[in-house]
């Protein structure tokens, strides 16, 4: 039997749907890794009744481990800590250390406004000093500090904010509690596949066949999940079964070449990045807005391969920055394959590259044609060496899906080009 | 006291975080539009005990209705149906009329598939014509029907695809047990209030002092969140504590009236697009690398304002594209006021706008100095009329936050201009 765990958000903001809640999944994630079975994902209100509700629930579900988020902050609404004390027993008690680390923190941010009373902020973030007896402490990351509460189940609580929830995790992870805790799971192993320009179901086929002739492929445990116009394949398995996965791989690879990018998990982006070592590239887009030079520049030392991009949005902005002819998008329009090859032309030239992209198109929801309905978009990749690929494709979704999903495509021309 | 709810949102692939849930905060949403309050959100994977301890955790907390969504499909692993009969203790019957309607919709759709056995379908689909004893019947949207148990709670059990839980949602509503489960509703008015530049703990501050000045004040329920470096302040409260809202929001905007920006729940991006009408920007940016450019352009009909932006990343791009002169650089260094200043120019020149945001910065982890750490970042706003404003800040948080708190930083920069 393997461990069981369960997690608690909290918070109204993320209970009534304004925040999207990214903890549950990200810590989801985490024990999958680990092989600890997960029972329950609950989430409730700043409400201390519904919190206490939901620990007691789990604990009555036999979960070895909880795992809270969210109401750490100094507010008087921030109340998961004095409710876990209480579920667990344990008195709240003053930790000085924790009080002055925080204190710190909070003066050093203070510094910038200047009109607000340090002694007041000192005292509304002693609050935050308060741990159950006997819990461990995991130090701020933001302001806020996590605790461990070791018992039956242990409960590990974190601040809301992934930023600050993500670095903590390793760390509770440490604690003896949690380690006895999770001491019954089953270690797995977890790969990722990655696919471009490959319909789902044409993926779905490809498993159908796999059930047949992969031997012992009832012992892998596949998810696939489409996301920003990718294929994720992830597959989990123990760690005798890694011939079967040996098998999996082969035949998607002998099926879908083309499709599978990554066998090691590794990003798109991380790839480009690697493939742009050397290189000066410039972006010209119009309907992406610069959604494409942000990503680009998205990786810490981008600033090696990155010289800059023009976001040409009106026409005027395609001729008088980028140096489209207007005639071209005269005869042509400015969503054409002629305005896109212009555009790289351009992002080379202005900006002194040897590598290019444009993209332009039509993001809605106004806009489209009958020949050029919305979705539409042109992408040029260009090197210096004259190498240059256009393509026009049609893309599914609203306004934010296409700009989204065009950066996405861009990236995968720039690959094709550049490998 | 009000109508209660909870939601069950029950699949393996929303519990392991492959899927995001949309089902929860949509279904959220509708029940607070009711007035019904929505004490516990819980989500657990395709296991019949689990999805069963959900339902009874949360018949024990109270609640008057329960929503479940997902598991209603044709395959062995979707039991919703049957765990909601066996905990209100029905039958499970086999509704001949319902289990023609599915008839008709799967031999439709199996038309495409010439090679699928109808006769193999329609067994697996039989399954989904048996409800609950006494359950009323939401007719199919995609292939799936509905059910609403009455009781002591009332379930109701939709299905998990977004397109067709939200189509069926208002026939449940009108449902006699719907409407008997949700009798005791309060109505409420919801209010968003907006606040830029202030820590969250100096409104604690000012939310402690409004506990012992506004009267009623124990009648508003506040929630405050932290997003995107603004403060959200949403207050639920029945009509007639109208008063004590105003009373809150007089003392804030007494304390905090630079801060407020927003009194009517307004984003600074749709004030933005307000205080634009009429005007043509360009922007400038460096360590945003075109994020600001591609947050204008995020709403539709931006086209009519943005021009267009310079991505200038590398220093040379900031003297060859944006006509910043290279000796000013050297002088004082590419994250400075004077070359934010000399990139809003070079915005208004190259592009012919008279509304130009510059953006130059150290997003880190690298390049950063004692005396211009990371997260400094320098903003100039200029107008075509000359009026002009700089500001130097220093931004906490990782490389990500940093580029983003800066877009919002030069979106209340921009706001502060052309107000």
């Amino acid at each position: 039997m393997s461990a069981r765990a369960g997690i608690v958000v909290t918070g109204t903001e993320v209970l009534t749907g304004r925040v999207q809640d990214l903890n549950g999944p990200w810590v989801a994630d985490r024990l999958l890794e680990l092989g600890v079975e997960l029972a329950h994902i609950t989430i409730c209100g700043d409400r201390p009744g519904d919190i206490e509700a939901q620990l007691r629930f789990l604990a009555a579900e036999g979960v070895d481990l909880i795992v809270t988020s969210g109401g750490l902050g100094p507010t008087a609404d921030d109340m998961t800590v004095e409710t876990v004390a209480r579920f667990a027993g344990r008195e709240l008690v003053l930790d000085k250390e924790l009080e002055a680390t925080i204190g710190d923190i909070v003066t050093r941010l203070m510094a910038r406004f200047p009109n607000v009373d340090p002694d007041a902020i000192r005292a509304s973030n002693r609050k935050q000093a308060l741990v159950p007896d006997g819990a461990h402490i995991l130090d701020p990351v933001g302001t806020a500090p996590g605790v461990v509460v070791p018992g039956t189940p242990t409960v590990v609580v974190l601040p809301g904010p992934p930023r600050e929830l993500q670095p903590m995790w390793p760390r509770a992870l440490q604690t003896p509690a949690v380690q006895e805790a999770i001491a019954g799971r089953t270690t797995y192993r977890q790969e990722m596949l990655r696919m471009f320009g490959l319909p789902e179901s044409g993926l779905a086929d490809t498993l159908r066949e796999a059930e047949r002739t992969v031997a012992g492929f009832d012992r892998l445990e596949i998810t696939t999940c489409l996301r920003r116009g990718e294929l994720e394949i992830v597959t989990r398995f123990e760690p005798d079964a890694a011939d079967s996965y040996i098998g999996l791989v082969a035949l998607l690879r002998e099926h879908h070449g083309e499709a599978l990018f990554s066998e090691d998990g590794s990003r798109i982006d991380d790839q480009i990045a690697r493939l742009l070592a050397g290189r000066r590239i410039a972006t010209a887009e119009s309907c992406t807005g610069g959604l494409l030079a942000a990503r680009l520049t998205d990786l810490p030392g981008s600033s090696a391969y990155v010289v800059g991009g023009a976001v040409a949005y009106a026409n005027q902005a395609k001729a008088e920055v980028v140096g489209v002819d207007p005639a071209l998008i005269d005869t042509h329009g400015a969503v054409s394959e002629p305005v896109a090859e212009a555009m790289a032309d351009g992002a080379l030239a202005k900006f002194g590259a040897d590598t290019a992209v444009a993209i332009t198109g039509i993001a809605g929801p106004g806009g489209g044609t009958d020949e050029k309905p919305v979705g539409t978009v042109c992408f040029t990749v260009k090197l210096a060496d004259g190498t240059s690929v256009t393509r026009t494709m049609r893309l599914p979704g609203g306004r934010s899906d296409i700009r989204e999903r065009s950066t996405t495509v861009a990236m995968h021309l720039l690959r094709r080009v550049l490998t």
